[in-house]
């Protein structure tokens, strides 16, 4: 196995709505693709949504579940005043409040929004060490 | 908002046990870490893997949860052999089969297994397009 994921996949509600939010609110990238799915392009790992049911269909179980997904995803910045403009525009664009910024115990500044189907992304400024893919260079 | 996923944290119940599964079984390349939480430095969004409780915890939100979590990982590989020597790959590690590699309605060849907490992974090949990190360039 190659060390990379190619895609993370969330099952959601309303189709139209995540994909509202991902894209006009957090201005992700979106690439063409049938009506039933939305790809977005980012710099590492793509993020897919598919319709909840049709996600666990595709897998072959059950697509019941409730509470704690027990997965997060991480947007990492460079600042802690990106981690606070990042989850400004979050919650601007509708999301969830979970827990304002503030300080880690791990030496770190983060905190955690709630997209429009509870999933949990946390957005942090880590001092210590650049996490996960860097930013294309410009031009 | 950048265009990119950091981190996927995977909440786990038994940290060692999930560790050995991905260092070990899948072969995933593992960074120096505290021994409360594991962190692989993938090509892309690196993944984390952390105890569901001090996860939830972290986030502020209660740990309970159960059945589909509602979010799919992929790891796209570029043939159909592939998907076959990674599914073989992960079941000899002991990921649970959950979807056996088969032809799929979009023209792929896909299949998942689930990791030792459940989580599901679809390993697919997509003879349209290349989705997500491309492998680093040799030497």
């Amino acid at each position: 196995m190659k060390p990379r994921i190619s895609m993370i996949t969330l099952g959601v509600r309303d189709l139209n709505e995540a994909t509202r939010f991902y894209e006009l609110g957090l201005g992700l990238p979106r690439m063409d693709s049938p009506p039933e799915v939305a790809f977005f392009t980012l710099n590492g790992s793509w993020l897919a949504l598919y319709g909840r049911e049709a996600l666990a269909n595709d897998a072959g179980v059950s697509p019941e579940g409730s509470g704690f997904a027990g997965i997060t995803l991480a947007h990492n910045v460079a600042s802690e005043a990106a981690v606070d403009e990042v989850m400004q525009q979050a919650l601007s664009a509708g999301a969830g409040l979970v827990k304002p910024a503030r300080k880690t115990s791990w030496g770190g500044y983060a905190g955690y929004f709630a997209d429009p189907d509870g999933y949990l992304w946390e957005v942090a400024h880590n001092p210590l060490f650049w996490v996960g893919p860097k930013d294309e260079p410009a031009g």
